[in-house]
C-alpha cells in the first residue's frame, strides 16, 4: 500500500501506471492529474518503456473530476486551471512516443471516459461501464465530447453527452470505444497479449507511426499524403526499416536497434 | 386538420414540430422550408420548450425537395434561393439551443434524410425507410451528403449516395444514422422515454453542451480542448452546475433554476 | 497472357483494371504505380467507362510496395518519389470522374489495403483479408493510414496499424472498410450487381456528386453546405437533372444525355 497517487510497475517493457485513489473511484484531482503528467513525462523519456497500460486501483477505472473538490474552490481561475491541466493531459497521452492501452476494469465515466477514449487502444472487462453523465448535474461533459467525438459516430456520443446514462462494454465496443471485451479473469491475460503484440515491434516505429496518425488524422487528405509520404520517407531510412525489411526478406526474425 | 405547413404542439417541456403535408409525403417545399425556420426561432427564444421532436404527418416522415415545385420554376435563381434556404434549416437545427430527436415512422428520403441526419438523435420504427436517392433523377444528394456523412462510415454513405438505395431501420440503426429502432405501435412511448430523461436536465447545461459539440467537432484537437476547457470553466460557473454538484454530493434531487 | 502491369477490360460502360504481378502479389513497384496512374488517367478522360472496377490477377489483391525494390534501392531520392507517387495514385482514384469499386478477392495489406480503403466503394470475397502491416517490418504504415482513418473507427484503425494484423472479410465490413462480403463464387456476380446499378446512373450525375462528396468532407459544415448548395443548383441546371425529375413525375425511366 502506499499514498502515491499514480503508482508504476514496469515489467518486459510495459509500464503500468495505476490511478491509486480506490476509494474516490480514482477522480482526478488537481494532484491526480498533475501526478499522471508528471509519469507520463517520465515515461515518455525513458527508452526501456515500449508499451503502456493505464488502469486503476480498487473497483472503478476513473469516475472523472474529483467533485468534492471543484465544490471546495469555486473560484474561475481554480475552474480554468483544472480543465487546462486536464486538456493538456489527455494532450500528453496522445503526444507520448509509445503506445497507451486503456485497461478498465469496472466504471469509466466523465474524464474517465475521456481517458478510454484518449489512450490509442482500449480493453474492457464485462464489468466496465462507460458513461458522460455530466449533464446528471449540471455539467456538460464538454471535454471529454472532444476524446468521445473522434471515437465514436456521431449520434452515438450525442446520445451519451445528452442523456449522460451508462453504456456496458459490449455496447462500447459496438461504438468503436473499447477494441476488446472480455471476462473480468481474462482481462489481465488480454492486456498481456496486446503488450506482448506491441513490444515486439520496433519502439522506434511505433513513436513515427503514433505521432503521423494524430497529426494526419487533423489534415485535409491532399496534406496528409504530402505528410505521410514524407514521414514513410524518412521511416524507411532507419535502420529499424532496413533490418525490418532484410529479415523479412530472408524469412527471419529482426532485431530492432531503435535506430 | 389544419392548413399549416408545420403543426406544432407543446407539452411537459416538449414542442412537437409536425411537417405537414401528408398528401406530398411532407416534402420541403420552399414555403415548407420558410414554415419550419420561423417555428424554429419561435422555439430559439421559448424558455418554456426543453426539448424538440421533428416527425411528419401522414405515412412518411419526409420525401425530400418538392420535385413538381421545382420543375415549376426552372430558374437559377430559384435553384440558388432553395438550396440555399434549406441549408440553413438544417444549420438551425444544430444551432437551436434545445435538442432535437427526429421521430422516423416512415420514409425519410433526399433532404428527409438529411433531417434525420441532421438532428442531435433520432428514433425510428421498423417501417422507416432511408434514401439518399437523388442519383436515380440525375440530382446527386449533394446536401444531403453533408450530414450523412458527418453520421455515418464513409463507404456507408458513399453506396447510399451512389446507388441511391432504401435501407431499412435496422441498417440505419448499425450505420450511426438514428439512436434506436422500435416497433411501430412503440415509436411514441420511446419518443416519450427520450424526451422525458431530456427534459429532466438543465436547459441551460444542454445549450451549452449543444453548442460545444458542433463547434470542437470542427477544431483540431489541441484547439478543441482550449475551446472546451473554457466552456467547462464558464459552464461550472453557472449556478445550475453549483446545484447539480451540490445535490449529487448530499444524494438528493436537484432543482434547476436555468442560469 | 501478357507482361502488361495493369490489363483493362472495358464491358458495357465498365473498365475492370486489374493489377498483374500475380507472382509478387501484385506489389506495387514504382512501374506498376506509374501503370495505375496512366490508365487512371486515360479511363478519366473516356466518356464511355461509367465505372471502374478494381482488382488484382493470382490469388491476392494487392500487397502493397515491392520490398525488393525498396531493398535494391536504398537511396532517400528514390524513397521520397516512391510514396509521392502512391500518394499521388490514391489521391487519383478519389479524383477520378467515375465511381470506383475495388473487387477484393484474397489479401490486401499495406499500400493494397490502402488501395482499398480509398476506392469509394469495395466488395470482398471471404477469402479476402486485410491488413497494414508495416510495423512488422520497421515501416509503419503511414500512408495508408491516411486512408484507413478516414474509412474505419479510430481505435480500429490504429489496432491495425499498431498490431498489423490481418483481419477477415466479415471483419473488415464490420469496421466499415469495405461494403459487402460475399461468397468467393459470388464475387463477380456481386461486382456485377452494383456496375449495373451504376451505369444506370447519369454519369455526369455520379461525376458531381463524387467530386462534391470528397471536397464538402475536408470543409466545416457552413462551408460545407455554401459549397454544396452551389452544386446542387449547378446540377439542377443540367438537361439529365430535368430529364429525371420528368422521367420520375411522368412514371418512366429517364434517358441520359449526360450533359
Amino acid at each position: 500500500m502506499t499514498d502515491d497517487l499514480v503508482l508504476r510497475q514496469d515489467s518486459a517493457g510495459v509500464a503500468t501506471l495505476t490511478l491509486n485513489r480506490p476509494q474516490q473511484r480514482n477522480a482526478l484531482s488537481r494532484a491526480m492529474i498533475a501526478a499522471l503528467r508528471a509519469e507520463l513525462a517520465r515515461v515518455a523519456r525513458d527508452a526501456s518503456v515500449k508499451a503502456v497500460v493505464l488502469t486503476g486501483a480498487g473497483p472503478g477505472f476513473c469516475s472523472g473530476h474529483d467533485l468534492k473538490e471543484i465544490q471546495a474552490n469555486p473560484d474561475p481561475v481554480f475552474y480554468a486551471a483544472l480543465f487546462e491541466a486536464c486538456a493538456e493531459l489527455m494532450l500528453a497521452l496522445q503526444a507520448l512516443p509509445q503506445p497507451v492501452i486503456a485497461r478498465v476494469h469496472g466504471i469509466a465515466t466523465a474524464a474517465g471516459c475521456q481517458l478510454v477514449a484518449t489512450c490509442d487502444l482500449a480493453v474492457a472487462s464485462t464489468k466496465a461501464h462507460f458513461a458522460t453523465p455530466g449533464v446528471h448535474i449540471g455539467l456538460f461533459c464538454s471535454t471529454p465530447m472532444v476524446a468521445l467525438a473522434r471515437a465514436v459516430p456521431r449520434k452515438r456520443a450525442l446520445e451519451m453527452l445528452m442523456l449522460g446514462e451508462s453504456i456496458d462494454a459490449e455496447t462500447a465496443a459496438a461504438y468503436g470505444l473499447v477494441n476488446a471485451v472480455v471476462a473480468p479473469d481474462d482481462l489481465d491475460s488480454a492486456i498481456a497479449g496486446f503488450t506482448a503484440r506491441l513490444t515486439a515491434k520496433s519502439p522506434l516505429t511505433l513513436r513515427i507511426g503514433k505521432e503521423a496518425f494524430y497529426r494526419q488524422d487533423e489534415m485535409g487528405t491532399a496534406d496528409a499524403y504530402a505528410y505521410t509520404a514524407a514521414v514513410m520517407a524518412r521511416n524507411l531510412a532507419t535502420q529499424d526499416a532496413a533490418e525490418g525489411i532484410d529479415a523479412f526478406l530472408a524469412k527471419r526474425a529482426p532485431v530492432w536497434c531503435g535506430a
